[in-house]
């Protein structure tokens, strides 16, 4: 049978602030991107979420990011390349602390907001990523664009690489995603949604916002989940993938071997 | 030939700011407390510091603290137990990560400040340092005071517990430590400080500060980083120790087991 | 006609993270406390926040908190008492400035959370806010529980103190406030509620949970923000208020005199 | 007699971490350049600081940054302009707040490292910061370089803008300094320094690192404080001035007023 990953941001509570339903979104995905305090996540909630994930053998993934809590990651910040290897070491660190406390395993890292979109492009800032995870365990993937210098250079150091699209995003027709500051980036209408989602995984190709058939090979689709209507939507797509015979499972971490830790898939 | 531990206060700078002079006191010292982010410690400065402390053989300890960077981890934080273990299962975590990207491993865990203070008497904080300790990684020993709250509860979770002596704080007749707000806390005369550490390691005791002979079985010494004067200090000590015989080496962590992982001795 | 002035928390969101409906609220209360950044606030919503309270002529306090943004301040902090009264008058400063840039003034003074709780009871800490109001802005009034030591410490320094009641919390006997955690500590049938109110305000009394009928006399009533219903509780209580006859008004600031700013008062 | 104001940055510990020494170089500088929380600065140190330069009569300034403690502000952060404008004005309220507390106030506006580099050639950024000063109060002047964008936008919304030249650093021939990462960007030999003061003072010029004069009209000169040497190298750039019968004294702030209040002047 066919299969497709579907993963989720996550743990993007802080304190007394709750944002997103995380257990409800780990009944629908497989992989889930958990923030790990630098652009949201306290301790206690990350931990809350990331038991619930390895309870439900939802694969656990670093959401690294820049250190902006005030800007929720949203921001660039120009730190130097040993700054930036040392703070993603950090907070993959701290989310292996979180996860082995839970009887469970990191298995990828996928950076966020706007580290995530600079080192698509930007070969220092993706440099200093590769290496963060290379130094801290190089059994870890890297879920990424298609096409992104951070794609290249973690392939180049020896680093499992994964792509992914997103189920409700307009992409020009270079593969690119339409900018949300532009009109139509987002598409909210469930149909749509899902029948895009169904071409990504069954042809491999999107239509762009011009009309273009763009070529888009993934390797897991990514859902949102901090909006009104996100559950619904990722409910959605699961249920359209599974009508469609294609089942919802982790991109594949290692061959053969569980994607969680066998105490978290027993529990 | 006899041994003792020597400890201090490590990675305690954050961005700017500079504080201690790690790299001199780790030619001293044989355990290293590092600052884990939360009173200090920025990671890039965690990464120095830990990548210095493995290429000298010298034990690293994750040194966790409340959440309070404006204080420096010396005001008590009432949280809630259940955030006070993820507090510091996060730290410890991160602190991991910053040690396997160094090649080497923390091998225990000493609280800071406020935190030590607070769980060497109260039974609701000290419950939640175990569990974090239990969850997260049950290899790690505690370094904690001689009578400790804290001491006996991770002893019943089954933790290996050490205990520490101060070089330069003077005693009470119960073994407790004068307060730093008493005349005489700190004593500052490095002959004495040495005299009294022989004391400590050869007989097992200290002079209070009413004169009465208190028993003091410890396993390390706690030398300060901080302060003017403190590397000398400590080189002192560590001479003082060596001229009478007593070799300066980490507490035992495992019967016949490396203090830090092969790479890192070779390094 | 008589009056009484509803207060409510505002300016509690923090970058992405939004809590309570501020501009429904706004239209309900008719004096403010906003969040200044050290439990709950960042300054951008600070000042839409302030900006619609002072189009609305809505009075502006400040809610100043120890620095817990991890526990929404809701964390005794043991701060030095001049660490307290400097944290206090740079909170009360920067929503200063805030209310300046939106032709607004801060009128009055209300400590947050676990620091609210905290100088009711405890001469030191309260003693360092009243120092820090009397520093930065004799003028400023504080708005506390009736019976706080620190309404005390500030009458007896010169300050003008106002006193509030809780709409949806229950009593003790003494006068204080049945703690959250014990059963039937808050109150949510909006009957119950309205009624209690308009005996607080009418009879200057309340039935507490024993059913001790406890004399009360508020200038302020406080209603909350931050939970689901929140302003279709405040709003029925208003509506029960004007029903009776009692004008909803902000708590006296100065004989004779606005309580915003005229610019503010015509924008 | 002529005149030219020194300023400094000040205020910049945070905590338990000092940086500078205040004390010492306000006997020196006529102008303080006072962190306010974001990139340095805890409120009671700010308040220290602003509390001993009142007493000396110095001019208090507002050192406004990015929010970037764990950077020092100076790495770039991409904030909105609402959002930047916002922190702007919240930072210049604190400090206000602490200045009223001293009995003194804040006349000026300097932004810090990344801020005030990036302001020198950004439209968008500048003018977030020129709304900032003009809403919250638009009779605080701006200390900037000569020929940056921040200072034609503020002159243009009608600020007073103030220009300075720096003590120990090299320029380039248009104007520009040499970045600090080039060999010869600081120079550190006192009399070197002391000869480039006098020239820029006495005939408005400065050699570039090439041999070019460059013509450079400043209202202040600015000696650094956190170097070692800092505070040394600075009364030799006072000693020098006085010497030529050149007054150290702020820049002027408004015909006829007075620089601080006459509180402060007399404590």
């Amino acid at each position: 049978m066919a299969g497709i990953d579907l993963n989720s941001d996550m743990g993007e509570s802080f304190g007394r602030w709750t944002l997103g339903d995380d257990t409800a979104l780990l009944d629908v995905v497989s992989s889930a991107n958990v923030a790990c305090g630098f652009h949201a996540g306290d301790p206690a909630g990350m931990f809350r979420t990331v038991g619930y994930a390895a309870s439900h053998g939802v694969t656990i993934g670093a959401h690294v990011a820049y250190r902006d809590l005030a800007g929720f990651g949203r921001r660039y910040v120009d730190e130097t390349p040993a700054d930036l290897t040392a703070d993603v070491i950090y907070q993959i660190g701290a989310l292996e602390g979180i996860a082995a406390a839970s009887g469970a395993r990191v298995r990828y890292v996928k950076p966020h907001g706007a580290l995530y979109n600079r080192i698509a492009v930007d070969e220092r800032h993706a440099k200093a990523v590769v290496e963060a995870i290379t130094e801290v365990d190089p059994s870890l993937a890297l879920l990424t664009l298609p096409g992104s210098v951070v794609g290249r250079l973690a392939e180049d150091a020896g680093l499992r690489v994964f792509r992914e699209a997103f189920a409700d995003r307009a992409y020009m027709p270079d593969g690119h995603l339409v900018s949300r500051r532009e009109p139509g980036a987002v598409i909210t209408d469930t149909t749509q949604v899902t029948s895009r989602v169904l071409r990504m995984v069954e042809d491999g190709t999107v239509t762009a916002i011009d009309g273009t058939v763009v070529k888009l090979d993934a390797d897991s689709v990514c859902v949102h989940g901090d909006s009104p209507g996100a559950v619904t939507m990722a409910t959605a797509v699961r249920k359209a993938l599974e009508d469609a015979g294609i089942g919802v499972r982790p991109f594949a971490i290692e061959d053969g071997s569980p994607q969680v830790s066998t105490k978290a898939m027993k529990s």
